[in-house]
């Protein structure tokens, strides 16, 4: 049995305390938040719970073998930080933490302690997310030509990241997931709205070295909720739409065709066919993301493994928020991913 | 009556013609078009009607008052041209030329001959469009936050103009239309997915002085057809779907709420508020929009006015355009918009 | 604070616990099933109640005021029989019961002990349901012309009454509480496809006396879900989709317009005219249902007043149910509702 | 060259007449119209196209081959029985004629002048249908449960039929194309809103003899436009939407599955299990349904073939009409159809 210890009981922390609740190998030892009227909210549903105001009652605590973080983005440094010195296992809310200094200092200190630190990139381990990963990988899709996501919606704002940290983060994981290419530069667009505030409006354009471009459209001022990705290829094409309940994704068997005529003297138009086929929408496994989640963290916790959503992952994510940020301040000025080039380069 | 002669009789031009025919003062005198087949087409349906393999033929027949062009970007200039210099009315297909100085050249030629210019900006004269103007001018919009669109579908794939030439052109007509502010700046991204082929897939943001961001997806290569526009503003947010037969224009009474606290101690986020009502669809007038385009010409040839969409609306939407593709050869470099400066300060 | 025993805990019955759970005034006091596995679900999220395999051991317990039963239809009349004759308040899930007699029967008991008996009609405690009877009463619909719904899905199959008495119980009991009139015939037609099974596929047709009819299409057997009704009526319509989540009521400004020709050789389809204008979506209040409800069965308890949802809209519902299974042993053959005509001659 | 003229250029006239004159083997020889301003209307479109206001004129003109008539349903038969006895082939709008007496005299009097008659069952010739029907011959849907249709929109009211002789002659159509079993009774309900005439909303259900129900809700007073069947089967179901523009058949690996179980006492829900797997969308022929089926019309009139909607198939489903129409008259009054019982007799 592994005692986790959850801090932050705001929006997304319920969420965590459920699903740690119903793993049949985890315990729910305590939970802190600064706010009294969250924790009675806790202590009504869960009565055999702890509760404590003070996050390092929680981390000093020898019971507790791990611990998970839902608090704002610029405390998951410290938070993990210290939670990692005290010997405990970290699952953090993405991002990750506030740059990638932070992120490679954390995963130093992880490593050298032997603890597992893992990103709750949730989508990754969604029934719709995998199954696109599997398409990609086998599904016959051809090479792939764009990622293009829209993922909007009224609220909630936050106040110490812009809207790309906060949603496109989300599609930046499972693009890191899902694609088999790393972006090398990136180019961002975004505006506020609210006088003291963040971008709540942004662009992102990430660039790839071969035939692929990406694109995020990240908002939290929309009249209406919507949540989907197009992804084009060579053979086939995904619709990911995640609000759809009955049909989230669907592959076109669409395309175009290109003919290679001897004679140059024919119009181009004429080189490029178009080709549409049946659409299938294929059944998608409906297990609760986090549930897998938190199944994966215990599962590495037990054997020392290195998760899916390990410290690397966060690291990619984070540079490119850092650089689409560093782009938007710029009016789409490009950035350069030095990470990636490294990689690449080593 | 207005005779009217039509260059082109591919994709555009059968609707030009019906619209002609059916329009009450003009008279379709006689349609040109390099292909023998289309000119038969034509023939089977409107026996009445002249046809020639030579513009020049249609061009320069004294009996024809008026032409209307429908041929491929890359020619609209010669053509426009030598029709303004016999002495014609020229309507032309979108965009109006291929740069600012063939446009610049056209409207002073039309204007020493006191002829008429116009482009078939056809979207300014839909009934939602129009009502979109409606709205900002007078629904209680508020201030305008932000204009996103997006426009894909598969193919047509254009062999002479980008995507951005080719579907983007419509939204940056329609801004022009309903938006009260002329952008300053633009940061456009895309790619090429066809060997000798222009960009496929293209994303285009567009600044502006104040508190306002333009945004528009144009796609060739896209599994599904959209045609969505949202914009944000102050007070009510409009979305509007070309595709949604019996809705294509949604006002959401919704929004954020500011509240001017006192105590700077005070949580950002506890600023914010969370504001929704009703939603309203307003009835739209479902004149086919080239119906109307038609008229207004006429109209405008007889009473020696400017058009909506005369030679200054597709100088500020050709300039755009331009600005856009030196952008993207450089991954989203923002480059200015000269002409919308010059305005400013003159 | 009044102590709620619920006796069930299979599909429906986790909500009840779960909303008397979170209501101020109540207290859930005990809860029995004749399942194990399902009493240490609930022991396992709520450890605080008591749980028990003997429902007589709940009912007869004195320190329990009301009494929630989730049960099978069949179990319904002896279990709420039961905990009325042990003076207990008595919440029953829809139908009430198995037929008229038993339902008058227990509308006796409660009477003479002077307990509150309600049914548990859900849809008459949602916002969307509220705002339609708002509509009705004030929201100028003119004259309502038809009430048609359908609701179809993929199960549950139940085993002890048809598709009517599963899922057009709630299309009946929103009628009742939306509708100025009642209905006094039926004519009904389905089809079992389930050896040994009751109709799974079934269509209800309601008469009234005047210019109104309505229709009922219930379904456990359809590949899709659906939940839509549309109520037409002389000066505007309505549409409520209770599957989407924006816009659940859209209320159209649209109808026929009646021309009164002296002339009569004038074609009758000149009479005839359409009318279409507006349409709105105001709107819903998102409060759950259930929640609604059981505040308000602890206040008809506080305050010994008659339910909404009390015995005598459970009595009207059960009628037209069992008149509609007799219609569609005979293959729709019309049958009368009595009860409503000794209303109407009373 | 088939020589074709076409009574009637009201509503349909204008489609017969541009699939007329785009088949490559037919002429379009004369329209006839009793109003001027249709006629009017015509010939700014034909000029070639030879009108007049008798249809005598075009019946008895020894030119013609065929007629095609799109009059109101009560003209059916007179024109149609003329044209017969003047020697014309005949194609007729739905429904064929206004009663079973009609249809038989009219297959009569083809069958002994040798002469094609044939009805225009319009569904019949689309993609959609035929990939229905192509499903349920090859597509392993099972056993097939139920066909239900809804099939509403606000207008055209007709005066002369009510809205199942307006609306559900295309379901009944379609039904007796794709279905290999014909109905043996009907129950129909339904409400005339219109002071003066005939039924507007109207509700069908269609038996059969074996485990097979149909049903069809036809209304010309609906806020919105809906055309949707639903096709219930053992192993897979369909949905088609002929509105869907990208996905009008949605074929679901989706069903319930029946579990024999030796022992009794099992509780019957345990036996009842769900099935649910992909959904695919196959590609549809969009060729234009009319377009296909003047062909059909032309390939019948050269090969002295019958036609696939023919005397046979009008007869049959004009025979569920008349029945429905009894039946309605008495609120749902079951009506058995004697032709059926005839033919399964013989």
């Amino acid at each position: 049995m592994i005692r986790i210890g959850v801090i932050g009981y705001g929006y997304w922390g319920p969420n965590l305390v459920r699903n740690c609740f119903e793993a049949k190998e985890a315990q729910v030892a305590c939970v802190s938040d600064l706010r009294e009227d969250r924790l009675a909210l806790l202590n009504n549903r869960y009565p055999t719970v702890k509760t404590t105001r003070d996050f390092r009652e929680l981390i000093e605590d020898p019971s507790i073998d791990a611990v998970a973080i839902a608090t704002p983005v610029s405390t998951h440094y410290d938070l993990a930080l210290k939670a990692l010195q005290e010997g405990k296992h970290v699952l953090v809310e993405k991002p990750l933490a506030s740059d990638t200094t932070q992120v490679q200092h954390l995963m130093d200190v992880a490593q050298k302690r032997n603890l597992v630190l893992m990103v709750d990139h949730t989508f990754v381990y969604t029934g719709s997310v995998r199954k696109i990963r599997e398409l990609v990988e086998t599904g016959g899709l051809g090479e792939i030509y764009y990622y293009d996501s829209v993922r909007v919606n009224l609220g909630l704002f936050q106040h110490d990241v812009n809207v790309l940290w906060d949603l496109a983060v989300h599609d930046l994981s499972i693009m890191d997931y899902v694609l088999p290419f790393r972006p090398c530069a990136v180019s961002a667009t975004g505006l506020n709205h609210v006088p003291g505030g963040t971008e709540n409006i942004a662009y992102l354009t990430l660039f790839f070295e071969g035939n692929l471009i990406a694109h995020i459209h990240a908002n939290w001022l929309a009249p209406v909720k919507l949540r989907r990705t197009l992804i084009g290829a060579s053979r086939k094409m995904i619709v990911y739409d995640d609000l759809d309940q009955a049909e989230k994704i669907k592959v076109y068997d669409k395309g175009i065709t290109l003919n290679n005529h001897q004679n140059p003297e024919k119009l181009y138009q004429m080189l490029v066919g178009y080709r549409t086929g049946d659409m299938l929408a294929p059944q998608i496994d409906g297990t609760e993301a986090l549930r897998r989640e938190i199944d994966h963290f215990l599962h590495c916790i037990r054997q020392h493994e290195e998760p899916i959503t390990g410290g690397s992952a966060g690291l990619r994510v984070v540079e490119i928020l850092q650089a689409a940020s560093q782009s938007m301040a710029q009016r789409g000025r490009p950035v350069e991913l030095r990470l990636t080039t490294l990689e690449a380069t080593a």
